[in-house]
């Protein structure tokens, strides 16, 4: 069995070895999953160059999300399981970046075997991320504006699908004008493109609404700007850091408008949440993917053996979709 | 009667003129104050300047808070109020920095007449602020540590002061260190000096311990710093700007560690209060003013003729008390 392992952490290109490991064998309520698929996410390179919220123990298994299919079952679970297609619930432990792996009968969730595998490997994380940033801040009333920055994102893709099915609209942060049409395309209600004019073109896309909800992927002073047209008591959510500088927030804003500044960690949120909740809205998603009302684009599928080729192009600046590992 | 007035927005020292105005009557359900003593706080000079959250119609009266003492009442108030010396509910409408004002009954809070009126007009705003900081926004266990930068402010000893009273420890940031010993005298638990060893200072004042809460009167990079020594899912209140830089904080500490920042503003709180609980809180903190427990040094009083010369001293950097208006 192979799979990919980090025993220092360094470059995404250079710092997972590709090794030979023994079998695996699941032991009671555990099951054994054969991969499919399992996207490169930007986590995953966080944690590779050892920048992410917490450092596993070296050496680590990698890739955080992925689908495949049961193989085998240990004692205790139900041997019908076995040929069931199932989403892994995400957590450090697993890594999906390796031929099988062994889980939890919990944490491998049914999904519909007739979906697209590459689309369903890419749930686990950025759907969910997506769905609970709209969900969980404030309440959106059908017709409320929500901001976005790295509106291109596979997350920020997600949150366009997800307002338009609630009747929520996007004002998509963009940096290269080149996508704002495809992000039309997707449903995005209105694109401006971050640079000196963003406060003009934020105020032609909104006349005279206000944001109701901010989500940020990107920090520094385009978090500024976007918080001048946030509703009194609106709350700026902060879930990546594409550019590495902090979040910058005017104390006018906070002081007289009650702006909010806070986090998401998705992470956080599947260890503090009931699992039964968890597979509620795996299974809620699940759906909405197996129907194409979700999609994120792929840019790329790469074997295992590949791995130096798959993360540097993971890792590339101005993709247009996602890259995955497949089998 | 005379009245410090503006008319157009400008410089402290300049912008405000002092004119002769037609006496005052009260009317209904009101009282005429005569002052005795009015504070110049930072939120008056950023009015003027026409920086603050709210811009007044023009011309304007100025002072938001103030002490005098009950010299007529209108139809339907009970004359017997007539000689009770009154802390003024602030609001923007007053204008305190007069020889007289008339006030709605119900503005009009009775003080202990054997206290320093001097104390007692500083009531309305900094102490009532600093109050609200340290209860409002998360419940302090005695132990816990608050940090907070401006320290040396009036607000920042009125929250060493209080904290001090509830158990609570202070960790307060300054910017020039001098003032350290003096606040140590006032019961300041730790005192650190904002620079680029700021991270050793909190390391070595906190030990082990983390921050419960962050009030922040100056924002800017020393935001960010204190962010990192906040408990995990710990708020910071941002309530000034004296740096006039953004608040930022790490997108780090946003998403891994749950730290929250928002603002608090107090006129948005009057004004959303029911009145009984406004009063309730200057009763109780006037007692803490009479009893000595809750002062705030004074730098100097003025005149309300020599208003330019107690502007520009309200306006100058490194002063260690308040500069009040006297009658």
């Amino acid at each position: 069995m192979k799979t990919l392992q980090l025993r220092a952490f360094g470059k995404p290109t250079t710092a997972p070895e590709l090794i030979e490991a023994a079998p695996l064998e699941p032991g009671a309520g555990q099951v054994l999953v054969a991969l499919e698929a399992a996207p490169i996410n930007p986590s995953d390179l966080l944690l590779i160059t050892g920048r992410y919220g917490v450092r596993p123990p070296l050496p680590a298994a990698l890739g955080a999300e992925g689908v495949g299919r049961i193989v085998a079952v240990g004692p205790t679970v139900d041997p019908v399981r076995i040929g069931e297609r199932i989403l892994i619930v995400p957590t450090l432990e697993h890594g999906t970046w390796q031929d099988q792996t062994v889980i939890n009968e919990g944490d491998a969730v049914p999904v519909d075997p007739k979906a697209d595998p590459l689309q369903l490997s890419m749930l686990g994380i950025n759907p969910l991320t997506a769905d609970l940033l709209l969900r969980r801040f404030t309440d959106l009333a059908p017709g409320a504006w929500v901001g976005q920055t790295g509106a291109n994102s596979a997350v920020g893709r997600y949150v366009i699908a997800l307002a338009k099915l609630a009747g929520v609209r996007t004002l998509n942060v963009v940096r290269r004008p080149e996508v704002a049409a495809d992000l039309v395309e997707v449903g995005a209600d209105a694109v401006v493109v971050s640079g000196p004019d963003l406060a003009e073109q934020l105020a032609a896309a909104l006349g005279n609404d206000q944001i109701s909800l901010v989500l940020d992927a990107v920090s520094g002073d385009v978090v500024t700007e976007l918080a001048h047209s946030l509703v009194f008591g609106g709350t700026i959510v902060s879930y990546g850091r594409m550019s590495g500088a902090p979040a910058a927030i005017s104390p006018a804003d906070l002081i007289f408008r009650d702006v909010r500044l806070r986090g998401f960690w998705l992470k956080h949120w599947l260890e503090t949440t009931p699992s039964a909740r968890i597979a509620e809205s795996y299974g809620r998603l699940a759906i909405l993917v197996a129907n194409g009302a979700l999609r994120a684009p792929v840019e790329a599928t790469y074997p295992l053996e590949q791995h130096r080729n798959a993360l540097a192009h993971a890792a590339q600046a101005g993709r247009t979709g996602k890259v995955l590992f497949t089998w």
